[in-house]
């Protein structure tokens, strides 16, 4: 991480771009990805939107994410096809000018001889003026940085490969630690006692995941987040001494 | 399906409430099942949401989404913990009362006896003031549909059933029809050609969606969407001409 600001949560949207997804056609691998390694890294996911291959609807997102939020990070329309218009609509969002970039061309040369280099994939060299590149070794054609926007491929491999080209560059915020405790409960049995625990513990916050284990039932996940490990080492406690008291009555009343 | 309006296209959007899908700790599977389903009966979905539990956020997104499409669908927070707050969001949005819902009290007795009754699980009895119940036989708590928003659970299975439960009462559009065509092309060598299918083809749509053949090499599947069983016809024998055309360039230059 280049800077670590611990006073300031760090926050960043997911703009998922493509018809695709919003017919079903193709289903989303990118945003748990990309929510999960943020997550680990200190960046807060707030927002994710999922908008078709239309410049309006992209534009406006962009709009609404990028003033909003510390980071916006696109996925999908980069490629080399009519309906990847993601660069044009971001260089529209930002008010700046869109070419064929050299560098990007370089890159691309790199890959596709002579008539190979066509129009279609010199789409891809297409970086609105001012943006860095993103660079990745699978694909070699590039996403790009501009402002608080980052610009990724949809295919997963290649948006992982960016992922981690961009992560060390973040600005992140104090990372957000996370216990997980098996209740070994049923959700409706604990939840009136963890929205207690909420209350005691502002500066802390109790997930409830139901799950249905094959050998003995419904049965619950508990995960316990807060910045500071003392926080979380007394809510994690006070999680567990719940338990106990809960179960202790269960079996005095069932 | 109850109607189906030849005329107008019907919308929606996915809005998916919960803190653990943009923690990255829980793997969103909903969003794609609706998306296909709604997709196969006419019903266009136009945009998606992500947002976390926190009432602001959540009726801020459904007004923004509720005017803007014919129907709104959303999954998570009506579990029995203190972080399911949907229900008193969405009734917040919608400017009603919510209490105890006879109906969903009654429902719920059915499952849980006595003290198991206790005030977490009678949270999911709340019900905005208006709404109808959208019921499930997995876990008997109920969904609900109000104006034309319809509140579904988080757990898949769950969320699935009562989908099913609403599905044959929407209002359906004339249904997308799709054809899909393996190239056996790499997408920047068909992309310019498919760009000029596009314009000749305004009523029909052009997916194009690049994929790597383990035995050879990179592959790309063009899909042809139109609500005109004539249109897509032709637009689809366009293809196979465009592909015939570009491969004998091919062969021929390289």
């Amino acid at each position: 991480m280049s800077e670590a600001d611990e006073s300031q949560p760090v926050t960043a949207a997911i703009l998922v771009i493509g018809d695709e997804i919003l017919s079903g056609r193709t289903k989303d691998k990118n945003i748990g990805y990309i929510a999960e390694y943020l997550t680990a890294i200190g960046v807060d996911v707030r927002e994710v939107r999922i908008v078709p291959d239309v410049e309006e609807d992209i534009v406006a997102a962009l709009n609404a994410l990028r003033h909003r939020y510390s980071y916006v990070f696109t996925t999908g329309g980069i490629g080399p096809t009519h309906d990847d218009i993601t660069a044009d609509s971001v260089a529209k969002a930002f008010g700046v000018p869109i070419d064929f970039d050299p560098r990007a061309v370089a890159l691309l040369k790199q890959r596709f001889k002579g008539p190979e280099l066509n129009e279609a994939r010199m789409r891809m060299t297409r970086i609105p003026h001012g943006a860095e590149l993103v660079t990745n070794k699978i694909s070699l054609a590039p996403g790009f940085w501009i402002g608080n926007v980052i610009v990724m491929a949809g295919v997963p491999t290649i948006m992982q490969a960016m992922l981690d080209e961009v992560g060390p560059k973040l600005k992140t915020g104090k990372q957000m630690l996370s216990e997980s405790v098996r209740a070994d409960a049923r959700e409706g049995d604990i939840g009136t006692e963890l929205g207690e625990l909420a209350k005691a513990y502002p500066d802390a916050t109790f997930g409830s995941y139901p799950f249905f284990d094959d050998k003995t039932g419904p049965n619950t996940n508990i995960v316990i987040r807060s910045r500071e490990p003392d926080t979380l080492a007394a809510a994690t406690a006070a999680v567990h001494g719940m338990l106990r008291d809960v179960k202790a009555r269960l079996k005095a009343t069932g």
